[in-house]
């Protein structure tokens, strides 16, 4: 949580971190600030101080709405930068970033570089930063031990975010469910009141739209994917495919809050009008480890144990997964779940290379998603809710939905 | 334009591209692979070579559509390189990239590095790269001498995207007038059918909800700011607030093809009701300078000469400008316009610091946007199109939409 930041800086042997980029889609900023039009800006946050956030002058009354300390670009005149660096654009902004470290009080020490960008312009100008600098180390994290440690665990106002995402994804796949149990089976097709076959496409901007109209946001699309896609995890769909009965549907849904704020992640798979054998056969498989997976659940145990155990459940039913058979794409594909909150997919990681650290802590917050999938049988069947863990170790979804196979349609 | 890209790579000495990050909401490598739906992907274009889009196994059909040779991250087993990098992950990962670079034929000479991801990460990854692979160069551009000079100008198939996205951008413009002159009026308040007072925030959430409905995205959200808030350029303007008569509002709208694709940048200036005097001379100053720009506009001209054309003409009127007064924030506060494509800003730029070469070429897209702010006084005006210029010299918005300031409502 935020309040760990301080003692998570200490114990790393930071002095600073330096989060670069936009308010809106980028997740280390918006922790800090919320969601805010800011669309150019920087955060300092020294050890012991308050954050303080740079904005351009255009931006001043949104800037404001973070609450936070803020200087206006306008203290560093375009006009003094470029004569003390030559005109070199890039050294400009190295000095910019230079004095601005100074006017936080950052000299030395270890500074952690953080923020969604376009990665090309800051390289050079973090380099241009490290040599204008030599006193200070400019480093990044693959594992980031100090904000996505302070995110791991989700306070109140966070858990109240993603709940709120929850009911929006939610009521938006029930009424995909009333949409598609509204239309007419013909032929195998499902068919509008036209006459005409419901593509994928139609239903995935329908998505869309109700997302928008519960203010939320689809950055990366929707997974609607039916037969032989539905055996590929991440294949989304194609739109132009007409719907068939019979046929398992993955729908995997995660969207997030207007402008980039907290996400939501959910699957269903779905057979319109009736499951053929086989669909059902894995469905009740995936259903039986989900629950399994779900009543052993345990405060503080190690997210990746239950990817070891869903996977001793699936090799037991005889499916193939990435332990017995390393790049396989058939069976138990990818890992049970992951962590979420500002990014769709954060710690805790469930992947056998995950860390020891990766628990189920209070507070975390995380998906459950098990799945087979058979491609070259035309066949693939996942279930994802999103969880939280109360401090006394009570698990449950952050929203409730029916976990049913079978959407009936008009005959 | 994509076909330049390999001589502007031999004239700017570059082995190769190394493009990172997802297919989507990502300027650089959509440029290449088209939106698809790959979350998690590189790609290498060798000097002389064709790109090659790397991706995960699970997105391998989606990776597919991109059209581009392709290759999965599973070539690179885990294992392998965890045994060979001692298990640190951030050295692994420098190992994958100096695979893939080998696997590329690239073993030399100067990397440019792109994409839009966490910059934290990559920084550390890209260090850790730099020193395994010595022979390489890694440079990162602010000023991009490849990428950004080939989307200088636009080929038929993008021009074909922003004059979608500026008929979807005028028709929800369109939508929101309509909606709000069938309101009513009443003490200077507009009401709805209910008698309950218009917000900003109802606007802003329709406008979401008719750009979701034609297939756009607003990632950044809608500028429709009032009064004294339409007196600062990037205020969005306050959700809260009941719209009322005879107020300038700004509604500046610049969404993008779902997923991230081609922008749109409109913005025009209303009053509802009525305009009082001094909005209406502001507004037709404003007016005046943009049509006299817009008449003056050359093939081949520095776009910057025009931004100081129009502080010429606003200073002329007697209001002050960034040339006049430094760090202003009444009168023309901001540059003329900017470049736009796959990022909502990009070249050309008319500022008095733009380089000569931002041109108004043939094919290149870019705002023309004066306005006048005066924030103390309640009142802020700007009128923008996103304008096109063909090789014979015409000039023209990539959309039509009247200029009008006055939208009637019911009295």
């Amino acid at each position: 949580m935020k309040n760990e930041i301080q003692t998570l800086m200490q114990e790393n042997d930071l002095e600073a971190l330096l989060v670069m980029g936009p308010a809106q889609h980028n997740p280390a900023m918006v922790y800090f600030t919320g969601l805010v039009h800011v669309s150019k800006a920087d955060l300092i946050l020294r050890r012991g101080a308050e954050p303080v956030l740079f904005h351009g002058s255009m931006e001043r009354d949104e800037a404001a709405q973070s609450g936070l300390p803020r200087r206006d670009y306008e203290q560093y005149p375009w006009k003094e930068l470029q004569q003390e660096a030559g005109g070199d654009t890039t050294q400009m902004m190295a000095l910019r970033y230079e004095r601005m470290l100074r006017d936080c009080g950052v000299t030395q020490g270890r500074v952690a570089i953080y923020g969604q960008q376009e990665i090309g312009p800051q390289f050079a100008i973090l380099n241009a930063l490290q040599q204008r600098m030599p006193e200070l180390t400019l480093v990044g994290f693959v594992n980031d031990p100090i904000l996505s440690q302070a995110m791991f665990r989700k306070d109140e106002t966070e858990l109240a975010h993603i709940r709120h995402m929850g009911q929006i994804t939610t009521s938006v796949v029930g009424r995909v469910a009333d949409f598609l149990s509204s239309q007419h089976a013909r032929d195998g097709l499902l068919l509008d009141k036209q006459g005409q076959p419901v593509t994928i496409g139609r239903v995935k901007s329908l998505i869309d739209l109700w997302l928008a109209e519960a203010g939320a946001e689809n950055p990366e699309g929707t997974i609607f994917a039916q037969g032989r896609d539905a055996g590929v995890p991440h294949s989304t769909g194609n739109d132009a495919e007409a719907l068939r009965l019979g046929q398992t549907i993955v729908f995997d849904i995660f969207p997030c809050q207007a402008r980039g704020g907290y996400f939501y992640d959910f699957t269903r798979t779905w057979c319109l009008g009736y499951a053929p054998d086989e669909a059902l056969q894995l469905y009740e498989q995936v259903r039986h480890v989900y629950e399994t997976i779900r009543s052993e659940l345990q405060l503080d145990a190690p997210f990746r144990s239950y990817h070891e155990r869903t996977c001793e459940l699936f090799e037991a039913m005889g499916h193939p997964t990435l332990r017995t058979h390393p790049g396989t794409q058939s069976g138990f594909v990818h890992s049970l779940g992951h962590g979420l909150g500002l990014r769709v997919h954060e710690r805790p990681w469930s992947s056998t290379t995950a860390s020891a650290g990766d628990i189920l802590a209070a507070g975390t917050v995380f998906t459950i998603e098990p799945g087979l999938y058979y491609p070259e049988r035309g066949l693939g069947v996942r279930l994802e809710d999103t969880y939280t863990v109360t401090p006394d170790g009570h698990f449950a979804p952050l929203a409730d939905f029916p976990l049913d196979l079978v959407l009936p349609v008009h005959g």
